[in-house]
């Protein structure tokens, strides 16, 4: 007697990560890019769309100069008055900064290599750059290509874990 | 002989994008609609869900003056500071909306318009509506209806690529 | 004469929830857990992921202090300046307070131990707690366990609805 086993569905688990990065600001640059590398290192295919603020993570003038606000993030133990100080989100940078270095943290300059050499696509929305006046050549050389909206989409809809920063 | 061939598996593309608008500055109001348009002219089922400060994106006395926080995004070119001198924001966002109006790009009362016209759907959430003391008479007429969470899971979850901004 | 009818294909409803919370304000604490204890109640599997700012609402010492940014939140009526006013964010942060006490709006604590009591797993990022100096005893109860982004993948590529907040 035969036995027709029902085939077990197969969970089909995702395998793609598409991420919109979308802050300026060295606190919202780390997540993407930690999530990003972790994901290629597991083997997974992953995209990176970078659009409104952050394009300042792959413009060249920016890259090394994010800073961490202060006031908008009333997280931190701090009343909201020392960010209104001159200097003072620079300073709170500078010290997040040198506890990053304590503990070894890559800049973000280092974690886009990283991610880059793991595989990890780079895309810079189109408008965004026209918006900010920018041109291919202002961005690092990580970035792959220049996408619209549509190109995003595409990717995203292909049975993607998407995030938006 | 006959040849069995193994159905391939049809690699189903997600046709629906739902996204949570939680933000009421004018900066975080762009791409969900951009989104949102791009994703309908392309075919695509979209949703669109506000909650807490997204209210402020339909609501009638808050759309058309939204405000770019030049304090909250550090990214910008500007030392935080520049923030806090009274009538800073307003400043900066004026200066966006004026390069916003040079590449043409429309308010964001038009794209609400463009998007509904496109078939957006736009879901306002019953405790935040609730929590600010707001009726629906007190929103845009292109709000389709007025749900809670339970609603929002139902439509995230039938396969949609899922955003929170 | 058989008729084989073409099995219609199962439309797969997602039943997971995998939420980021990475903000650590007032207002972007309560969206995540809301979410959360919406889809538990659903049936839903539901799993949160405490990271960087996120850290905070689910550490002892902060849990009952998240304060709303008059400044990260341009959408209050409310110009930027006011934010810079010491206090001004507690002030704003306890008028909000009371009105979510007035709508018996439970508290960050509160809304924590109803989600874990309805099922909703919480996880802490392991490289945000070593950044912060923090150990497992700094941490509410509530939490499950400690894991990397390696675990959150696994979780959020099983066919879960993705949020990042």
């Amino acid at each position: 007697m035969q036995t027709l086993e029902k085939e077990k569905p197969v969970q089909s688990k995702r395998n793609r990560l598409v991420i919109v990065c979308s802050k300026g600001s060295l606190d919202m640059a780390y997540p993407p890019l930690m999530l990003a590398t972790t994901a290629a290192a597991m083997g997974m295919e992953v995209h990176l769309y970078f659009t409104f603020w952050g394009m300042n993570m792959i413009t060249k003038k920016t890259i090394d100069s994010l800073k961490i606000s202060p006031v908008g993030n009333p997280a931190p133990p701090m009343p909201n008055i020392l960010g209104m100080i001159p200097g003072m989100s620079s300073m709170v940078t500078s010290m997040m900064t040198k506890k990053m270095q304590k503990m070894k943290m890559p800049s973000i300059r280092e974690m886009i290599a990283t991610a880059k050499e793991s595989g990890v696509k780079f895309h810079a929305c189109s408008p965004s750059l026209n918006m900010m006046g920018l041109t291919k050549d202002d961005l690092v050389p990580e970035v792959d290509d220049i996408i619209g909206a549509t190109t995003y989409h595409d990717l995203a809809s292909e049975d993607a874990i998407t995030l938006f920063v």
